[in-house]
């Protein structure tokens, strides 16, 4: 262990943890996490009055319902928001960066502003917003996990950058009346379905503490769970909003690549753009993930990011119901053929099946090329360089890299793909993308109203929450990165928990594999139980409109 | 020279040259470039029936005005096409394959089905349709000028694809009612900016055949400039539209990436995704790029080529003029500061501006960054794989490349660029498009609408239609690139052309840089004589609609 990084780590660490005003620090000692599993609702709830209570219970519509109008002052609601996430972190080691004050002064100046009767300042006016720790905000440091980017702009010294820069999506968010409140956590390098960095450790599942809260955008997840933001943005480049959401029962959008704007944020392999990242909403509704994305084109991101696509926001997408009377066809993906999904799951899937059908909706199997190809392209795809990336900033503080991270990329750089093979694997990419295309056209002739499938319904992960570090990796079994290889937004709606009474282990299960023998061999409904099982669904590239718009119907459908 | 590969591009180009009827053939000896320089015009209709004239040099859009009413047959149509493409091929080495047979059956079969009743088939009903040889069309080779590729699919023999296979855009004219008759030629390898190859040798300009028409489209271009065809299909890496489309008096124009279906077109590099190529519509009319734009977009290929965004034709961006009765401020670009535009080109901006001005709108000067780091940055992109995928297919029949292609390749494939570089490459790029974006923006500051400049006027060429390998690569000084770079719709209009008497060598003229100096002291009045002059217009990403209204009304001003 090095006594330079680590202590580094630690101090940045402490340093966070000193930015919460001693009137929110929890009583001490902290119940442990086999003591106190869930920390969520009632728990959570005793340290907080009930005005704090219905505030930050409220969602982001029904709050900026109330900012804008001045029912609720910007102050009130961001300062509820403040002490409930300064809570969240304390119980779940959920945050990276706080800067409370300057949230409470912008908080301030929007009341004042309000007072003048000059009106909101826009749709998100007073409107509490936490952001993964990729995305610079003013006054305050990121460092993506690395403890070699403390006191540095991504890991370079000196630059005048530091503290001193503004993602666009950040920028926008302000014009509109978000107030940024704190930061969240990730696991370094951001390539990792585990939430764990040298500096601030694991970000624990509030519904049950011995569990993983999921990756990448893990810390804004277990937030959110705990209702200490109401709005957050995660990134995605594999799973990373997908996964996490469905382990917090939360909503999650991963949109297309280019309709919402990741300039200038940090990120891993940030030239990578075969299989590129994104950035997206997450919430404790599907309504908040609409308003985000519509406020945020409103802002017309296509001229400030050159990578945004120049399309607004189009209301008459934005429906569950087709104009013309006709049923909704949903593909239901039941598995990969390589690992199938554990008792829980299934339940989920189900349930969620039969649900469209009593609601006279039609539900067909999906069968698309391959999952496993996609999963097995998005990995080339982040490896092309050869970890070079990673080890570089992961060597400018000498901290090894985290259990998932030395798994996919080793604990030095390799060769990097060359040049013609990068190209090659481009065109592998796009000769997926089209056999994808063509199979989801094809099922024009096996729906009732004749058009292709409207939306398929998928598990996330085919596991629920799990240990921390298990044996494997969980994070890597192939049910999300085929979203990200055929660019479609993804919506994560929370369905169930798993039940230790109900979703028992299945004796007579015969394995697909040996690795499915192994996830099936590995399930415990003791120590899964009460750990949140979401679902998602995936829509048409750049039809963010109409997978919100489908996600809002099953939040009450499920309400 | 190996007597193979040699003698399999002669009879390759005989078996074209046979595929011309004899009754269209021209009385030998055809007459030498020397003898007869101009063959537009009064020259090439003195082959032709009054009634095939009236025909030929009627627009895009005035023919399927005709041929959807039926006021004229498409078998008219398309054979006095035929006719004429043939003519043009004889006289200018412009065709690399011709299917008139074929396209004269289609055209019958049109015909039929509009004596049902039944109406037009689409927007292009009866429309005959050019294609550079990068298309595939059913029935028909496609070489892309490389001789390995002769009895093959891109090189490789026994797929069953050969001849049997259609490209996307291709597949969607046709199902509009277009007829595809021909394909053009292009330098093998597409990455040259003069049209020859083994195959058929140089496509000569025809407005002065001892000058070279441009390149890569430069086959399409003097086709479409001999008004053989009224509409082609070229593509653009680096200045592959525009560059011939200004050295032959026709309208091109260059999309934004993802505006219209590349796929199931044959390519170099073709997983090059940094600064791709992309096809867009060459005509002799600016509504006629507006026809095949909206007609393509009417098939919704974001459902068929995965590359393609929903965007739909928006008509309301389809205009020239803003609805507040602003002026519009037009951003004038004179010099890349390495090599100044020679006299005609000059003479050409200088009118057009003072046009712009003379109509009540304003022009200012357009200071970006350096569209020299453009071209870098995109001539980097183009050889990051090293040259492997050309060296392979000129390995396949072992045929040595063309001259401008063995100055930006050598003579065998070196070391590709590394994975990681490739990906630092892609983030300097997008380092570059926010610069662009930037600058662009601030001009707001500067107009007197406040809106930033509407469009860009620019040089394509900085030299007029020059030798075919002149000492100097002309196709690489940089006027052109930084479209691509950024990704914006250019279209190349038609201005004016090289006047021997007019377009004096200056004498006075102080060289910027050592290769300025060769250029200006390269350009000799007499040589250049005749050679068209077009400009081009470049708009914001995506926004086609108004880059052609913009044309269209530059058309009308100049007319």
């Amino acid at each position: 262990m090095n006594a330079t990084w680590s202590a580094r780590a630690k101090k940045k660490r402490e340093e966070v943890l000193g930015l919460i005003p001693p009137k929110w620090r929890l009583p001490r000692p902290l119940p442990s996490p086999e003591s106190q599993k869930d920390v969520t609702a009632d728990y959570i709830r005793q340290f907080l009055s009930e005005r704090e209570i219905d505030i930050t219970e409220t969602d982001a519509v029904g709050i900026v319902e109330r900012t804008r109008t001045g029912k609720w002052t910007a102050t009130e609601v961001v300062t509820a928001f403040c002490h409930r996430a300064a809570l969240a972190h304390q119980l779940t080691n959920c945050l990276l960066e706080i800067f409370f004050d300057q949230a409470i002064m912008e908080a301030e100046r929007l009341d004042a502003n309000l007072a003048t009767g000059k009106g909101p300042v826009g749709p998100l006016h007073g409107l509490p917003i936490s952001f993964k720790d990729q995305f610079h905000v003013r006054g305050v440091e990121t460092t993506m996990g690395y403890v070699g980017w403390i006191d540095t702009f991504e890991g370079v010294k000196g630059t005048r950058k530091e503290r001193n820069v503004e993602s666009e999506l950040v920028r926008e968010v302000c014009m509109l009346g978000a107030v940024p409140f704190c930061k969240s956590n990730l696991p370094h390098t951001v390539m990792s379905g585990v939430t764990w960095n040298h500096i601030t450790g694991h970000t624990l599942n509030p519904f049950n503490r011995l569990l993983t809260c999921g990756g990448s955008s893990g810390g804004e997840a277990a937030l959110i769970a705990l209702r200490g933001s109401p709005l957050g943005v995660g990134t995605d480049i594999g799973g990373s909003i997908r996964y996490p959401s469905a382990f917090n029962e939360i909503y999650g959008l991963r949109p297309s690549y280019g309709r919402l704007p990741y300039l200038g944020a940090a990120n891993s392999m940030p030239g990578q753009n075969i299989v590129p990242s994104v950035c997206g909403p997450m919430a404790t509704s599907a309504r908040a993930l609409r308003l985000l994305v519509e406020a945020t084109l409103s802002q017309e991101p296509w001229l400030h990011d050159p990578a945004v696509v120049e399309i607004p926001w189009r209301r008459e997408l934005a429906t569950s119901l087709p104009s013309d009377g006709t049923r909704l066809t949903f593909g239901l993906y039941k598995t990969t053929g390589e690992v199938t999904p554990l008792p829980p799951v299934q339940r989920a899937l189900a349930f969620v099946a039969d649900l469209i059908r009593k609601k006279g909706h039609d539900v067909i199997e999906w069968n698309p090329p391959s999952h496993l190809e996609a999963t097995a392209l998005a990995l080339e795809a982040f490896k092309a360089d050869g970890g070079v990336d990673i080890h570089y900033n992961l060597g400018l503080a000498g901290e090894p890299p985290q259990d998932r991270v030395e798994g996919n990329y080793g604990i030095r750089a390799t060769t990097p793909k060359p040049g013609n093979e990068v190209f090659d694997l481009v065109l592998r990419h796009k000769r997926y993308q089209k056999q994808y295309m063509d199979y989801w056209n094809s099922t024009a002739k096996l729906t009732s109203s004749g058009r292709p499938v409207d939306a398929i319904l998928s598990p996330v992960s085919p596991v629920p929450p799990h240990l921390f570090f298990a044996t494997t990796d969980y994070g890597k079994l192939g049910y999300t990165p085929w979203v990200n290889v055929i660019d479609s937004p993804g919506v994560v709606f929370p369905v169930t928990r798993v039940d230790k009474n109900i979703d028992k282990v299945d004796e007579t299960y015969q394995p697909l594999t040996e690795l499915d023998g192994k996830i099936w061999e590995e399930y415990d409904p003791e120590v899964s139980h009460g750990g949140p099982v979401g679902l998602q669904l995936v829509g048409r590239r750049f039809q963010e409109e109409k997978v919100i718009a489908l996600a809002e119907m099953f939040q009450e459908w499920l309400a």
